[in-house]
């Protein structure tokens, strides 16, 4: 997945390890995927993924709307030339001074999963659109997905009652299907759930306009996975299946299928060795870990794929680990990872896949080290 | 664990949440409590744990010694006072430039585990003393001790013995009993291995000087932990059993013993929610999470203490939640936190016990939340 661009720009920079280049051209051909698989749906980029402000100026430039975690994120899509009607403020956990923050930036449209989020959305964005985010089960998602965000959807139209209530506009219903999901029908169950609230709110006289169908697209890692347009196809059959004629307005919110294949990360081996003499798994040590980057190794969620300028020798079962002084800072144990046997420490290697959930979660100074580097070209 | 000079600190500063706050004094009395618990050794302060540049002056000035991670970190010790002679490389997955630089600081005691590092050291820190690590079992550790770090103790005198025959002094043992250890008995073994060491190195001409006895000193957290003199006791019988009046020279390396209960970070209630009419547990959201600076509850694994202003009501099991759009931004759930019923939204609270591997732990801007600020008092 290393660009052309990538592999020149490694090569004529040379840049220190670790770092990050994220290739441009990668997300507009991913954009356009997503425009041509959902044409009938508007794309919310999940800033949080990836907040580089290139990445925004560029999709805001093609059209792209944004899904906004906090009101820093926010003020990074007004400055990326997003206007306030692209923008969604997509957390369902708000402080209210954080609401009215991005009210007085002209933010209309607030993620709710409960009454109090309702109240909290009525007193300080008056009138604006609220969108209830229901529970789905993630069964297919290979980034956990816990029961943090949304409701049952029985309670969504007590939600939504609510908002109207208050004079707010019950705008529709959201949910995720969960992060990395690679099942192309789960759009279907939460889909149909969406349909159920549309009618129960029908009949109290509230007509939902919009159904935000989150993110969830997947980034290649070590296996294949479905194309823009089997995900496109399978939704919009979901959508005919549960909507028939009065389809809604529907949202799409990639962040890691936006910008994860358009990132990758060179890293030094540091160190090899083993535990003891006749021990036959090598502890290969990178200078990148779970503290600098690659927080979604955690539990070995995500598995991401490795080249080295060694690859055409024998691989072995390695342990991955990162290089702080911390035990919890080991990439791949459970299921180790094949390395060439000619691997060498200095040798410099490349993580594939990794535009997404990268730079943010790399801690602030860690073991001294700093932040995980980015270039953006 | 709020001193009074946290709780005035906050009264009347009133500082914006999420934040911490460390009182100096607690530092310079677990300073004192490690110097007369544990009196033939010296003290190496484990800078990860907290680098603010105010605990290690104090620490500098108190006469203590540094156990440094990274370059930075040495960098850190150095500014703050510590001459060269009291700081100790201690990571055992170390960049040769990096060793280097080390080197060009004028710093002299490195940390190894494997032949390839001393190799390492040997050329870029030429001369100086090395330390081979070894592996323990963890057991009784709160906070997860992988095999990340050290060798079988069976190739500890093979790596030593590489170290002389490149000119390096062959200097002592380390071992880590491993983090938030309750266990006041845990240093007995490792001591015992340390001792054979001690002896196939003798047998072979070279006389080991040094036992570094890692850190592993637990703080409290919501049980009662045993007192700094119980495990100077312990430690002190467990040297006397295996060197007799052989006795090594020791080092320590306490870190989270140092300042976890020096710190209390305040949070601020973002919301309460139930995720369906009948379900009995609440979700409770804080603007700080796993990667504000609370990844050490990763699994669940540290249970800090919180108070709220509303400690005198009945509690009831929550899930506790972090303020991203990340689902596994969840603290509390396996083992719900109890929480009183009267919570409410906007509460500040306080989460004790969190002077150590929070700052730095936490993400440099996921979501667009800032890093955890702190006051050093």
């Amino acid at each position: 997945m290393a660009t052309a661009r990538i592999i020149d720009f490694f090569n004529t920079r040379n840049p220190a390890t670790p770092c990050l280049v994220v290739d441009l051209d990668v997300v507009a051909d991913n954009f356009t995927k997503f425009r041509r698989a959902l044409p009938l749906s508007k794309i919310f980029y999940a800033v949080k993924a990836n907040p580089a402000p290139e990445i925004l100026r560029l999709l805001a430039d093609m059209g792209s709307s944004f899904d906004c975690a906090s009101v820093a994120e926010i003020e990074m899509a007004l400055e990326a030339g997003a206007t306030p009607d692209r923008i969604s403020y997509g957390n369902t956990i708000k402080k209210e001074r954080d609401i009215a923050a991005a009210y007085a930036h002209g933010v209309t449209m607030y993620a709710v999963d409960c009454e109090a989020e309702v109240e909290k959305v009525a007193r300080a964005a008056p009138a604006t659109r609220v969108f209830c985010r229901i529970l789905t089960d993630g069964e297919g998602a290979e980034w956990p997905l816990s029961r943090k965000f949304g409701c049952v959807p029985e309670m969504a139209t007590d939600v939504l009652k609510h908002a109207v209530s208050l004079g707010l506009t019950a705008h529709g219903i959201s949910f995720h299907v969960g992060s990395q999901m690679t099942t192309v029908d789960a759009w279907d169950l939460p889909l149909s759930h969406a349909r159920t609230i549309f009618d129960a709110m029908a009949e109290a006289g509230v007509q939902l306009k919009m159904v935000n169908m989150g993110g969830g697209f997947p980034t290649r890692y070590l296996k294949d996975i479905p194309t823009a347009e089997a995900y496109g196809s399978a939704i919009f059959d979901a959508l005919s299946k549960h909507f028939g004629n009065r389809m809604p307005e529907t949202i799409i919110e990639p962040g890691r299928g936006m910008v994860g294949n358009a990132g990758v990360i060179k890293s030094e081996v540091v160190l090899i060795s083993n535990k003891s003499a006749n021990d036959n798994v090598r502890w290969v040590y990178l200078d990148i870990g779970k503290f600098g980057g690659l927080a979604e190794t955690m539990d070995e969620a995500i598995r991401y794929e490795i080249k080295t300028p060694r690859d055409g020798a024998d691989k072995t079962p390695c342990v991955l680990a990162g290089p702080t002084c911390d035990s919890a800072d080991v990439l791949y144990e459970k299921n180790a990872y094949p390395m060439p046997v000619t691997l060498t420490i200095g040798d410099e290697i490349f993580i594939e896949g990794t535009g997404a959930y990268t730079t943010t979660y790399s801690a602030v100074a860690f073991n001294g080290f700093e932040p995980l580097k980015a270039y953006v070209i």
